[in-house]
């Protein structure tokens, strides 16, 4: 007999993608930036460090709200912060959705969404895509039990992104909350921010991983309206952030020339990728966020995957049940991505 | 109407003991450490920063494992990491404990542990310690809800321990798990560890807050069996520990000499702390963890924290429905310790 809750006794896991220890692979499977995070980051934590580690932290991370709400233009208690954005849609699937009742998301995306419905004993139900990366109607239906709709823009693996228009009334339909997880906005034109004021049903989560080169430190946040961040912080750790990464966070944000100037070069770094991509045949949608999805009319992409490997170029192969498969590919540096598509080059 | 669950949207969230964010109190109310950390860590999050924070954390921190393993004299499967203790008694529960199932603890203890039940929809079962802090016999009764039992040990806020022969009938009469919280195990003379070999039943969670002096780092793990273990892991965020609290942590568990004199002046501290609330006449229960537990026979407390508090010095008033009230007294340094006397000798 097992002590186990069923449901967590009967579940695989989620696996996230390959951490290899090891320097000697040019890593592009997790959509880390390949550059390092700015020098100013790095400064706030030596500072932090001297500051001493033996006080709790802010409890609220007080000067990360406050210079994030500079930055965003809200105001300090619309924003919930979080050990990585993970952290926040566990929060957030922890507070709205109990056993039995449903959780929406949209598929293929983020694997984890489905995981944290099966860790409450709640249902998801996983809506896919029109081929074209556009949504099917019916995920602005309501239902008595739906609870929570989660919608990763732009998403992952496609990179596609539905137009804030279109999310604002999908939110005005629905009976409950729709997180849009903006992991990758910041590699995109446009965000769902401005929306949250517009209507308490949209709320925002975004994480430092990618655009701010601080996959390493985990942080990330959540942007809601006030009345239901105080529900949110009920189900956080009392100290679920830690003094070193909310002051790099809070560091992070306030160099905005660094985000401008690294955001421009991973942009014509994904352009070079998609094209080289396209060159080799491949179908490469085209990417809003730093990697771009890749199938291949005529070649099966497994084997390209496992060659990849072999050569210690490391990219994602996903496939979806009922979907399909493909190569999801970070945007490394130029050089990187270089080294790619040669290696794809001498395969296809 | 409310977009939460009930169960959240009834509860009123854990209040963590206040962290003013100004360095002009003496800071005796959440059991920090005086002390600074080893250097050996503050180098290690330096030496962490220079190698970058760009890349995803090891998902199973598996160098603080080995290294935990190697001091432990366990194996590295047998420990899981979590982003602080409090982490890890948020994966035990909500792996363990189902909607209108049961959750045992001691009261009074550490108020999370039933905050950790309301969110799971859960039931707690809060079985009074006996007037000198002794366990009663139900505490170890069976019971078909039942699904896991916290015990802290040494308990807050009484500082006192049930011994390691008497957990280990306990658990051998439990039909569930039995997480011995061990936050403040370093200041003890016996811990539990070695009963997790004996008892599958019994599990020991653990923290670097206290002792080693990193509350901000965000640092706690789980000792169990493997097969335990695997289960829980399941539950984690995929990230849940940081690149550098991972670093740092490592670092901290391999520098004994550190601990050993820290321990040791912490140690004679407590006793000038409890030696000095006695002849003041208050009543001092013997405190195995780095804080004491204080009571007057003729004085109510509230109106002593209240002016301890207006003196700049901020002990923990704790009010428990159903038992009484008292001050919880961390042991601070030599200096700041003689200065709370003082304060009190002014003030009685």
């Amino acid at each position: 007999m097992s002590y186990f809750r069923p449901e967590i006794a009967a579940m695989a896991g989620y696996a996230p993608g390959e951490q290899p220890q090891t320097a000697d692979f040019i890593k592009l499977n997790t959509n880390e930036n390949p550059y390092r995070c700015s020098p100013a980051v790095e400064e706030a934590v030596r500072e932090a460090v001297a500051r001493g580690l033996s006080r709790y932290p802010d409890p609220t991370a007080g000067a990360f709200r406050h210079k994030a709400a500079e930055v965003l233009g809200i105001d300090p208690d619309w924003i919930l912060c979080g050990n990585g954005s993970d952290d926040i849609l566990t929060i957030v699937t922890r507070a709205l959705v109990g056993p039995g009742e449903l959780l929406r998301l949209p598929y293929p995306s983020y694997i984890l969404y489905t995981t944290l419905a099966t860790i409450q004993g709640a249902r998801s139900e996983a809506l896919h895509f029109h081929r074209d990366w556009s949504l099917p109607a019916e995920f602005g239906a309501g239902g008595p039990d739906l609870k929570l709709v989660f919608l990763p823009n732009p998403n992952s693996p496609s990179g596609t992104m539905i137009s804030p228009d279109a999310i604002l009334r999908l939110a005005e339909r629905l009976p409950c909350p729709l997180l849009v997880d903006e992991a990758y906005v910041d590699f995109a034109e446009t965000d769902c921010l401005s929306l949250v004021g517009e209507c308490e049903r949209v709320m925002v989560s975004r994480t430092l991983s990618k655009s701010y080169a601080l996959a390493g430190l985990r942080f990330g946040y959540l942007v809601a309206q006030p009345h239901l961040i105080t529900e949110f912080a009920k189900v956080k750790d009392s100290y679920n952030c830690d003094t070193l990464s909310i002051a790099a966070a809070t560091s992070a944000l306030g160099d905005r020339a660094w985000l401008a100037e690294t955001r421009a070069k991973i942009l014509a770094t994904r352009q070079h990728l998609a094209d080289g991509m396209r060159r080799l045949g491949f179908d490469t949608v085209p990417s809003q966020a730093n990697f771009t999805w890749n199938t291949h009319p005529q070649h099966p992409v497994k084997p390209l995957f496992d060659e990849l490997r072999r050569r210690r170029i490391l990219v994602r192969y996903m496939d979806y049940p009922a979907w399909g498969d493909g190569l999801r590919i970070t945007v490394g540096t130029d050089e990187q991505i270089a080294a790619c598509l040669d290696a794809l080059r001498r395969i296809v």
